[in-house]
């Protein structure tokens, strides 16, 4: 059985505050017995895609850089894996949304690159994210930690069947997101509750269809819109961890910082899918038109 | 807007005292001004596959045959279009588990031959039909009716969002599961719970996944093991129908005989897209290995 937390939290607009916190977090998470934490997307600043500003390119670190040596240093300490998430820049004028994985030594275990970039209102990553490379040995690789073989997926990726089934092919023990998702302040009570929903189902249903558990941190809190424009984000928290069959195990609210935690048993996906044999019974012949944009009538 | 209906219902070991009870349901729906009615997975009998019987196969018919001919009657009768299901026979040693479709003048309009074919314990189709065939032209295609182009997956289909994907990305502007599912009795109170929920969550994700509604008939009734071997199968009902986002619109309960109903808006596909773009945001450059049966490590 393997001791898993996800961190919610609020952040700061400046960086040192926000690990600071984020250090508290994992130490408490640690004394809780977590042998694998989870924190959120863009963790060490505000949620800075809500304008497209090339100033915020200054944010970017470097792979080693203050982040990653911050999050080496609690992995070393509590002999935990945790998995983080940083504006990577690459190189000039790459920059990635980039999930980072720490070994129980403090070494680090490898990264993922987020796949899907997102573009609407408020969250304008096409702006400052390049895609992750779909080149063998990158794409959607699950990272071998020495707690299993993690299925790191990131937010906007949460709502693609095809990456959660991809890790699962690729022999992930579980898949994780990090995210950062909020609600505009002009949606109706109505779709605000439609959203919030769909997003819990999707990632729920990746577990269904793959017979794995599911991490889920996402951030909270309110933070302004840079251009004044609008009432800024808020960001709905509802972290969660479900297991092998999409059950909710833990769950947090939509407001607080907090952390949620549970135990789970990686030998659970054999039992399901002996019974449950999606994998067995894939029409493999039948999919190739899944890398098509689109498949126009004839 | 369009008025869809999907019918549950208990069905009989006789052919004729099934159908007859279908056509009452079908009445009713079309009385209660359905334009589109969708009947659940092989209504005519009693679920024969939960033992593995050769006799069993003198259950099936061509098409056109008794059933098909009952259906299109039914369409032509009511100016509706019907969603059926029968057991095919397509050729001696080859019977498909097949979806048939009647437009609103009664001529057959298309049929889905059933992709994923599931075996497990009271369950043995893999012993009755031979899978669809992949080939252009059928297997993941949508059929066309005057009421819209429908993407009918039938039962154990709906576990795999690769079926759900292809019919969307062929211009389906709803998804429809024929379905035949339950418990088994010898399974606790919570792991039943677990399968109903995951079984809510798989199909209401394939909505969010693709922005398309969807409709789902499944069969009521505990229906006898022929072998006496079990107490037989509880089929779980619960049929239901989703919106865009997975919202539940209407649903049936665990038990009764009964049609539920509600209107769809094919509009509200291109209106939920534009903000939540996923087709716009696939991968499709790092997705070939979905055609993979699993991907080994090297």
């Amino acid at each position: 059985m393997l001791r898993v937390a996800a961190v919610q939290q609020h952040c700061y607009e400046d960086k040192q505050q926000s690990l600071e916190l984020t250090g508290d977090l994992i130490d408490q998470a640690a004394s809780q017995g977590a042998q694998l934490i989870v924190l959120q997307e863009l963790h060490a600043s505000w949620y800075f895609c809500q304008s497209e500003d090339v100033g915020k390119f200054d944010l970017a670190e470097s792979i080693p850089g203050e982040t990653t040596d911050f999050l080496s240093a609690k992995a070393k300490e509590h002999k935990a894996v945790i998995v983080g998430s940083i504006f990577e820049k690459r190189a000039a004028g790459i920059y990635h949304n980039t999930a980072v994985v720490f070994d129980s030594d403090g070494s680090m275990a490898g990264q993922y690159r987020k796949m899907h970039i997102p573009d609407d209102p408020g969250f304008y990553e096409k702006f400052y994210f390049t895609p992750g490379d779909a080149e063998e040995g990158s794409g959607f690789q699950p990272i071998d930690t020495t707690v299993g073989r993690l299925g790191i997926l990131v937010c906007w990726d949460q709502w693609f069947p095809e990456a959660a089934r991809l890790m699962a092919l690729a022999g992930a023990d579980l898949l994780i997101y990090p995210t950062a998702i909020g609600w505009d302040a002009n949606d109706s009570q109505q779709e605000q509750t439609r959203q919030l929903d769909a997003w819990m189902t999707i990632q729920r249903s990746h577990a269904v269809a793959n017979n794995l558990p599911v991490v889920v941190a996402n951030r909270v809190g309110q933070e302004p819109d840079p251009t004044g424009q609008t009432l800024g984000t808020v960001f709905w928290g509802n972290s969660f961890i479900c297991g092998h069959q999409g059950e909710i195990i833990v769950e947090a609210d939509s407001q607080l910082t907090q952390i949620i935690h549970t135990e789970l048993d990686f030998q659970r996906t054999d039992e399901v899918r002996r019974i449950w044999p999606y994998f067995r019974d894939r029409r493999i012949d039948a999919y190739a038109k899944l890398t098509k944009r689109y498949i126009d009538p004839v």
